[in-house]
């Protein structure tokens, strides 16, 4: 198959289309513009029932799903405001459990663990994403939850110290008012590989700045770039937006826990 | 809003149907027995233009999709038969290269990058899933790319050597013949907890135990361990299924393969 001419946003779908792909082709995000209007229970439960088809390892389902229904509670753990939280969690803790209770051996704290683990726990979260779409109910995927002091989702929802590990958050509501446009998505060179991995040149790297400065492909997060006179969106988004990781030879926060979580090698031996 | 009574497997999406939801409650994974007809071309690029849609961090897709349509390469790489792979990979190298393009920094080698990185590609995986699904394609998730020699899908798809982790193999096909059953899923104690983390009671491990042994439920992978002689399912799992992991104060291949790739903090500054 040759590699198809880039094409960005690509919403080529047009011979194959059906209720699940148009479900899919609208998906958005709604950063902190929920409406108050709560999602209810009953969507909340097919949401749920959605999300624990999704494959995984050994049918072992090595991960929880926290649900919250407290706003308070949720922008503490968040910093956004909804009305229904579900926190995917890593978490061994049951087949811990279980083994333990059966007088059996079980192991799992090793980033191979936490790898098979947060796996899992993704794509039930993506599938509960889409479920909740065909609802007519709209998300935000969110790692608030890392941000701030990260021992705080420990302490308000009495995670266990080992073995469970929160990796994302979805919120689930209405949005205030429709979005004025979709995102933009690459789905070429950088994206999408054929048969072997192909390091973007020169010239797909002067395609892919390009791109990201077409206000028409979305591709950016906002405008802000041009009042502060970046020459490119991309310039804007690495000196501006994503500045806060630095090479460093201390451990970050999220490397501690992890290790506390006993998800890392050599720490739970 | 009350935890609902635990019911597994949860088939209960009764007052909530849509085509959408039915598409979810139909996934199956096809392990090994694919029939030799080929997923046509243009079915692939609507999985992959629908993969792409999934929310991500920043809008960074920070995530390959490498695509493979031969079937030897697709064996070596992943154990398995099929006529289309796509593999999905953590992977900063588009976004570290057109930062130094425009003579930007970037940075992403740590846990935290990857964490985020994993979690966008693993979402875009199962919106892969669900689409195919949707179009009458089925498929496979499988990490058989972790195992054996893991050096392997570098070599064979050239994947760089820094900032690239390939996570899930996505196989997409035909079964050879419907498969005899759906598995069962739990969605009770253990699984879903409300406001708080909820640690199973001993009644409630009593009741995992036993709906393991329940074939009606089909939790369980196969058969296997009434033949063999033991007493519960999940002593035939955790004794004879899952004892390839041992404490151990050595680091294992995924975490030196992560170190490699610099994913892992204080490894690369």
């Amino acid at each position: 198959m040759a590699a198809p001419a880039m094409s960005v946003p690509a919403i080529s779908a047009a011979p194959q289309s059906n209720e699940v792909l148009k479900t899919i082709q609208s998906l958005r995000s709604i950063h902190g513009n929920f409406s108050g209007q709560r999602v209810p229970d009953d969507k909340v439960e097919a949401v749920i029932d959605a999300s624990v088809r999704a494959a995984n390892a050994s049918n072992m389902q090595s991960y929880s799903i926290v649900v919250s229904r407290d706003p308070d509670k949720i922008q503490k753990l968040t910093g956004y405001g909804s009305s229904c939280l579900l926190l995917y969690c890593a978490d061994y803790n049951r087949l811990l459990d279980t083994a333990r209770h059966l007088g059996c051996e079980f192991y799992a704290d090793n980033v191979e663990g936490f790898i098979t683990a947060s796996t899992n726990a993704i794509l039930a979260a993506q599938t509960a994403v889409i479920a909740a779409r065909s609802l007519g109910v709209d998300s935000l995927l969110t790692n608030g939850i890392h941000r701030g002091d990260i021992e705080r989702i420990w302490t308000i929802l009495d995670l266990p110290q080992k073995s469970c590990f929160p990796l994302i958050a979805l919120l689930l509501g209405y949005p205030k008012s429709e979005p004025s446009h979709r995102m933009g998505r690459l789905r070429g060179p950088g994206v999408v590989h054929y048969e072997k991995y192909h390091r973007v040149t020169a010239t797909e790297l002067d395609e892919l700045v390009k791109q990201h400065d077409d206000k028409e492909l979305s591709l950016g997060l906002n405008d802000e770039w041009r009042k502060k006179g970046y020459k490119h969106y991309l310039d804007w988004f690495y000196k501006d937006w994503v500045t806060g990781r630095k090479p460093t030879t201390a451990e970050g926060p999220m490397f501690k826990r992890l290790k506390k979580s006993a998800f890392v090698d050599t720490q739970s031996a």
